[in-house]
C-alpha cells in the first residue's frame, strides 16, 4: 500500500473511532445540567477557599454563556470533543482562559457525567409525575361524565356483568396512579449527589459535597465514591417505571382499537387521532393508539438494554456505562409524548352510550342476578339455581330476547320450580339494576363508583 | 381411522389439554396463602352474616385439615383440579360436605388467585428484605476487618488509585442497602387487599373488604375491582427488584473470579464454594460465583417474561396473565438462594492482604498525588505539574521501582524543577498516605471507611 | 454458638450449596442422549484400541440397563450426582464395576454436555418441523374449504377490503412455514459434534472423532474444541426460532379470540376448547388462546436469559453456562404443546360463514373499487374519481345501506358526474366480485388463492 | 380559555401529534431503496401498459433528480411528509407534475414499505457478511503468526491447560464464520418481493410481480398479500444474527480487557485503541473493548423491542409495526462499527508472546500430562496416578518450581512408586510438548492448529 493510502486509511479508522468513542452527539442532551452542576461545583470550591472569588464570577459567566450559545443554535458540537463536559469545558476556557481549567478541580468525568444523568432523570421523575397526574384527572373526568352509562363488563373479552363506563375509566385512572407512586417513590430513594466522589475514591481536596449537593437540590450526597461513580440503579429505575406505565398505555390503547372497530362502535376517536385512507374515503384508522401500542416494546427494549450492559461488571467505572443514555433519553421521550397523546385521544373521544347500552344486551348480563336471587330469596342450592338460571337462558334464547328482556310471565315459563316466583324479579333481571346492585367497595354501582371518583378527587387535591 | 383409535386420540388431546389448561401442578406453591385467605374470608362472611357459626367453623376446621394434608405430604395434587383453589376447595368439601361449597360466596377465581399472589409476593419481599440487610452487614464486618487494607482502586480494570478493602466492600454493602429499599418501598405500594373484587365488578352479597383485608394484614382493600383482578405491577416490582439485585450479585461475582485467578490471587474462596477438578489436582473452580453469575440470566428473563404478558391485554381478567406466576416463583428462589450462597462465600472467603498490597505498587497509583502536591504545595500550574510528573514516573520505570518506592534524591534527579523538593513530599507517595489522603465524605481513607462503617451500623440498627 | 449448632447449619449451608451447584434435577431431560453418546464414545474408544472388547461390550450393556432403569421408573437421582453424567456413570460402575470408569477416558464433562445438549436441540429441531408441517397442513386444508367464503380483510382492525377466509387462513400457513424453514436452517447449521472435545484443548489420546460422530447421526465434528465446550449458538437459534413461532401463534390467537367475541362472532371454538364459567352458564371463554398467546412471553424470556448469561464469557468452559438448559427444556415443551394444541383448535373451530359475509356489509369495503373502476373505465383522475367515490358513499350511509347493496338508479343519483354511468358498475361493487378482483400474483381472488393451496400441496409433498 | 389560547394549544397539539405519528425523520434512511423500488415499478407497469412510456421516463427522471437532491444535502425533510415514501412522491409530482401520481397505482404505502425494508436488510445482510468475513480473515492471521505461542487456555478463568495463542485466536474465526451463515441463511430465506402486494389482498390491476421482483434483485414475489404486509420475520432475523455476533465480541471484548490488564500484561492494545487519562499520565484504559462489549445491551434491547412491538397483532398491517425500523438501523450501525473498530483492534495489537509463556509456568498446566503418563505407560489406574501426580505438585510447590520446570531426580523423590520412572517424563511434562500433545482433530496442538488455519482458508477463498 502507497504511504498516502495508508495514511488516508489510518485517518478514516481515526474518524471511525472517534464516532465509536464519542458521546457528544447523545449526552449533549444533558448541557443544562452539566452547566448547573459546573456552577454548583465552582460556588463550592470559592466557599471552600479552593477558587479564587474572580476565577469564579469567571466561570459563573462563562458557563451561561455557553448555555446561552447552546439554546440559541450557535454553539457547534464537535466530535473531537468527545462528551458534553469536554464541550462545555473547551468552550469555556476559550471564553474565561485559564480560570476554565481550574473548574475541573476536586471532580472528574466519573462524577460529572452521574451527576448530570442523576440531576436529568431526577428532574424527568417529576415532569412524568405531573403528566401523570393529569392523565389521572381526564380519566377521572370522563369518568364522572359516565356514572350511569352501561357498557358490558368483560373478562376473556367475553361480556361477563354490565358495569358502567365511568368505572371502567377509572381502572386506568388506578393504573396510572400507581405509575405516579413508582416514579414518586424512586425520585425520592435516588435523589443523591454523586458530585465530589471524583474518579472513584474521593478526592484529597478540601471539599463540601454537602454544599454542592445542596446548591443542586439534592437531598443528601452519596455515601460512597467506589459505588457512586458505577450506580446506575435510578436509571434502571425509570426505564421500569417507564415500562409499566408503557405497558398500561398498550392496555387501553388495546381497548380504544377495539372500541373504534365496526364490531364494537363504542366510541369514535377525534378526527386528528384516528387517520383516513388516501384511498379509501370511507377508512378511520386508529393510528394513534397502534402506535402507542408498538412503542411499548421500545420501552421494554431500552430496560433489557442498561441491565445487559450493568450485568457482570466490575468496580468501579468501566467504559460500558455510557450506554446507559440513549435508552433512557428514548424512553423518556416516549413516555412524554404517548401521555400527552393518551390525554388528548381521552379527553376528545366520543363515546357511543347507546351503542354500549345496546351491547349489554347480548349475552345474558344478569344471568348471575337471577342465580343470586334464588339463594338468596329463595334459599335455594346454588347448584340448583345455577340449573334454572340456565333453564331461563334456554327460554331467552327461544324468543331471542336477552334474559334482561323477559316478563315476568316468561320467566315463569322456563322451570316449574319458580312458576309462582315474585314478580319482583323481574327487577332483578334489569341491566342496571344489576349493576347497581354490585354495591360492595371497589364495586361497579354508580355509588361506589363516584366514591372512588372522590377518593380520586382527593387524592389529586392533596399532590397539588 | 377406527372408532375405537379416534377415541383413544380424544383421549390423549383431552389429556394435553388439561395439562395445557391446568395450573396446579406450579400454583400449589400457594397453598398456605390460599387457605389462609380462605379463612379469612369465611370468618368475614360469618360476621356480615351471610354463613352460619356452624359453617364458619367447619370450614375452618376443614381447611386446617387441608393443609395438615398438604404439609405431611398426604395430598395427591391432580390435574383434574385445574388449581390450587379448585384443588383446596374440593377437598375441602369431601371434608365437611356442603358448607365448603358456601365458602365461594362472594368470590370468584379472579380475585382469589390475586390474594394469594399478592400475600405470597408481599410475604417474600419481607423476607427478601432480611437476607439483603444480613448480607448488608455481613460487607460490613468484613470491612470493618480491612479498612486499612490496600488493594488498588481500579477503573477500566487498570489500577488507579490505592484504596482500602473495606470501602471496596462497602460499595457493595451501598448496592444491597438499596434493593432493600427497593423491596420495601414495593411492599408498602402493594399492600392492598383484592379479596372480594370478585370476578370483575364486585359482588351484591354484603360482604365488608375492610375486614377480611384486616384479617390478612394488608394495609386497605383495593378501591377498583375491574383494575384490580388483572392488575400485576406488583409482581412486575418484585421482578424487577430481583433483577437488579442479581444485577449487582453478578458484579460481586465476576470480582470474586477474577480475584481468584491466579494472575490476581487477592481471595482465596473457602473450598466448599470452589470445586476442585476430577483430572486436574492442582485446579481450582469458583463454580459459585460463576454460577451466581450466570442466573442474572434468568431473573432479567423472567422479568421480560411478564412484561410481555401484559402487553395490550384489555380489561379486565384474560387467562394470559396464569402466566404470571412460575417466572416470579423461579426469580424468588434465584434470590433467595443466590444471597444466602454469598452471604456464605463472602464471611468465609480468606482475603490476601499481602498480595493486594503488592498489587497497588504496580502502576505507579499514587501518581496524581505527586501533581496534587505540586499544585498545591508549589502553586504549580497543573499541567507543568503533569509533565514533570511523567518523568517522575519514567525514572521510576527506568530503576524498575513503583512511583511510591522511590527515595528524594530520585525523585529530585528525575527533573531539575524538582531538583530541590522537599524530602516531605516521599510521604505524600507514600501508598498508604495517598489513600488516606482522600478524606473527602464519600473518599477512600481509613477515617472516612470508619464513617461509612458506622453510618451502615445505624441504618442496620434502625431496622431491627 | 454451640458446636452442635454449628454443625447444623454448616449442614444446612452444604445442602443448600448443593442443591444450587447440581443440575441433575433438569438435566435428567438428556439422560437418553446422554446413554447414547457413551455408546458411540465407547464404540470408538474400542474401534481405537483404547478400550478392550470385553470392557466395551459390558459398558453397552451397563448403560442399556441404566436406560432402562431410568425409563421404569426405577433410577433414583439424587443431588449428590450433581449432574446427569455423573447419575449414569455412578450407577453403570456400581452395575459393571471399573471398566466403568475406563469410559471416561478422553473426554470430559465439558464436551459431554455439549454433545447431548447438542442432539437433544438437533432432535428437536426434527419434532418441531414435524408439528409445524402438520399445521401448516391444517390452515391449508381449511383454506381448501374457505376459498370462496367472504370476510371482510382489515388493516388497523378496521374492515378494508373483501377477502376470502381461506387466503386469511393461508396468511399462517406462510408464517409457519418460514418457521419450519428457520428449524431446518438451525438444524443443519449445527449439526456437528462436539465429542472428544475434552476440557478445552483436545486429548492427547488417539481417538477419532469422526467415528463417534458418524454414530451419533452428527455431520462433522466441530472444529475447535475451545470454541466448541463453550458454544452454546446452537441453544441460542433454538430459542429466537421458538419466540418467533410463538409470535405467530399469539397472532393467530388474537384473532381467534376477537372472532370468538360476541361482536364478532365469526367462529365458534369447540367446547374442548372453550372454557365454560361456573357462575355465568351463558358465558364461553377462549381460555386456550389466551394461554396461547400469554405462552409467547416465557419464549422471549428464555431467549433473553441465554443471551444475558453468554455476554462477556471469557474463554472457555464457565459454569454460567449451565444456565442454558432449563429455559430450553421449557421453551421447547411450550412450542410442542402449544402447536399442538392450535392445531387441534383450528382443526376444529366452526367457521360462521353467514356472520362473516354480513360483516363485509358494513363499511364500505368495495369503495375501492369504484374508484379504481372510474379511472379504469372513464380514464378519470384518481382525484376526482376518489371525490365521486366519497358522494356514493355518503348516499349509501343516507339510504343505510352499504355500497354493495347500492342499485344503478341510486348510485347514478349520488353525483352528476355518473348521472349515466354503465349499469356494469353494480358488479364491480359487488362484495364477491371485489373479491375475485384482486387477482394478483398472491391476491386474494379464489383462484389465486386456490394457485396457493397448489403451492403448499406441492411443498408439503416435498417435505414428506 | 381565551380562544387564542386555544388555538395555540390546539397547534401544539397537532405539532406534537404530527411528530408522534411521522417516521421520516428515521425512515429517511430508507430512501435510496425507495427510489428503486419506485423505478422498478415504473418500469413494470409500462411495460404492463399501466404507465405510458413518456410517464415512465419522466417518473424515472425525476425519482433521479429527488435522489440527487438528497445526496447533496439539498433536499428538506419535513414531518408533514409523514414518510420517505411521501417524502419522495410529493417532490417527484412538484418535479415532473401529474404524472407522478400515477406511480402509486397498484400499490400503497403497504407493501412500499415491506419492499424498501426487505431490501435495506438484504442489502445489509450482504455487507455484514462481508465484514465477517474480514474478521475471519483477521483473526486466522493472527492465528497463523501464534502456532507456537503458548498461552494457559483457561476453564472458569483458572490456568488449565497449555494451548497456543494461535488456537485462541481460532475460537473466535469460529464464532464469527458461524455468524457469517447465520447472516448468509436469512439473506436467503428471505429474498423474496412484497412489491405489489398492496394494501393487503393484491391488486385489480394487471401487473407483473416477477417483473418488478427481478428488477429489484429479489428472488421471487412473496406468496400472500396478506401476510407479506405485516411480516417483520426478516427484520427479527436480522436483529437475533446481530445480537449473537455482538454476544460473541463482548467475549473476545471481556478477554481483551482482561489481557490488558496489569495482572495479564498478555497484550498491548495499539494507543489509539486505549485511552490514557487525563489526571494520571500512567494509565492506559481499554475504552474501546469496553464499549463494545457494552454495545451488546442496545443488540439484545432491539431484538426484544420488535419482538414486542409484534406480539398478539391481528392481520393484516398495524401502524405497531412502523415501529419496526429504528432497532433494526440502530443494531445494524452497531455491528458494522463494531466490527469495523474490532477488526483494527486485533490487527493492531502487540501480543506478548514472553508473559504468556511465563503464565503457563504457574499452576501446573502439565499436571494431567503426568497422570495420562502413568495410565498409558505404566498402565496404571487413573485414581492412583491422579494420587502420586497429587504428590509431585506438592514436591513442585514445595520447591517453589512449576511441575514442568521438576528435573528428573526432583520428580523421582515425590512418590517411592515413581522412584525409578523413566527419564523420559520429563519431556511430558515439557509445556510445549503438553500442548503438542492433544493432536486429536480440534486439539490445540501446533499441528492441529495450522489444519485449521488451512480450513479457514479453503473456507475464506470459497466465498470469495
Amino acid at each position: 500500500m502507497s504511504q498516502n493510502k495508508e495514511q488516508i486509511l489510518k485517518n478514516t479508522n481515526a474518524q471511525i473511532l472517534d464516532e465509536f468513542n464519542a458521546s457528544v452527539m447523545f449526552d449533549k442532551e444533558l448541557y443544562d445540567q452539566d452547566i448547573r452542576a459546573s456552577i454548583a461545583h465552582s460556588k463550592m470550591l470559592y466557599a471552600q477557599g479552593i477558587l479564587t472569588q474572580q476565577d469564579q464570577a469567571d466561570i459563573e459567566r462563562g458557563l451561561l454563556q455557553v448555555k446561552a450559545e447552546i439554546e440559541s443554535g450557535q454553539f457547534e458540537f464537535k466530535i473531537a470533543d468527545e462528551d458534553i463536559h469536554m464541550a462545555v469545558e473547551s468552550r469555556l476556557t476559550e471564553i474565561i482562559g485559564d480560570a476554565g481549567k481550574r473548574l475541573h478541580t476536586a471532580r472528574s468525568r466519573n462524577d460529572q457525567v452521574a451527576t448530570d444523568f442523576r440531576l436529568y432523570v431526577k428532574e424527568k421523575n417529576i415532569t412524568i409525575m405531573a403528566q401523570l397526574k393529569e392523565i389521572v384527572e381526564t380519566f377521572v373526568k370522563v369518568a364522572s361524565q359516565h356514572t350511569e352509562s352501561l357498557i358490558p363488563g368483560m373478562t376473556h373479552l367475553q361480556h361477563a356483568q354490565p358495569i358502567n363506563f365511568g368505572y371502567h375509566m377509572l381502572a386506568y385512572a388506578n393504573m396510572f396512579k400507581r405509575d405516579f407512586e413508582r416514579f414518586e417513590s424512586s425520585y425520592k430513594r435516588n435523589n443523591y449527589s454523586p458530585l465530589g466522589s471524583a474518579a472513584l475514591a474521593g478526592t484529597p481536596h478540601n471539599i463540601d459535597r454537602f454544599a454542592s449537593c445542596e446548591l443542586l437540590g439534592f437531598e443528601q450526597p452519596t455515601i460512597s465514591a467506589l459505588d457512586t461513580v458505577s450506580d446506575r440503579d435510578f436509571a434502571l429505575e425509570i426505564l421500569f417505571n417507564i415500562s409499566t406505565a408503557m405497558m398500561h398505555i398498550s392496555r387501553i390503547s388495546e381497548e380504544l382499537i377495539l372500541w373504534s372497530s365496526y364490531e364494537f362502535q363504542f366510541i369514535k376517536m377525534s378526527d386528528e387521532y384516528a387517520t383516513t385512507s388516501s384511498i379509501m374515503p370511507q377508512k378511520k384508522n386508529p393510528d394513534v393508539p397502534e402506535l402507542l401500542r408498538g412503542k411499548t416494546g421500545r420501552a421494554f427494549g431500552n430496560l433489557m438494554s442498561l441491565l445487559t450492559v450493568m450485568k457482570g461488571l466490575p468496580l468501579a467505572y468501566n467504559k460500558d456505562t455510557q450506554e446507559d443514555k440513549e435508552g433512557v433519553f428514548d424512553s423518556v421521550k416516549t413516555i412524554e409524548i404517548s401521555l400527552s397523546i393518551l390525554n388528548e385521544v381521552i379527553k376528545t373521544m366520543k363515546v357511543n352510550v347507546q351503542n354500549m347500552e345496546s351491547a349489554c344486551k347480548i349475552g345474558h348480563l344478569s344471568a348471575t342476578d337471577l342465580a343470586d336471587y334464588l339463594v338468596q330469596k329463595q334459599n335455594m342450592p346454588f347448584r340448583t339455581a345455577y340449573y334454572i338460571t340456565k333453564s331461563v337462558v334456554s327460554k331467552a334464547d327461544e324468543l331471542s330476547k336477552d334474559m334482561s328482556e323477559l316478563n315476568i310471565d316468561e320467566i315463569r315459563s322456563a322451570h316449574t320450580d319458580i312458576a309462582n316466583i315474585d314478580e319482583e324479579v323481574v327487577e332483578f333481571l334489569n341491566l342496571r339494576n344489576s349493576m347497581n346492585a354490585r354495591n360492595s367497595y371497589g364495586g361497579t354501582s354508580s355509588q361506589q363508583t363516584k366514591s372512588q371518583i372522590e377518593i380520586f378527587e382527593k387524592w389529586l387535591e392533596s399532590i397539588e
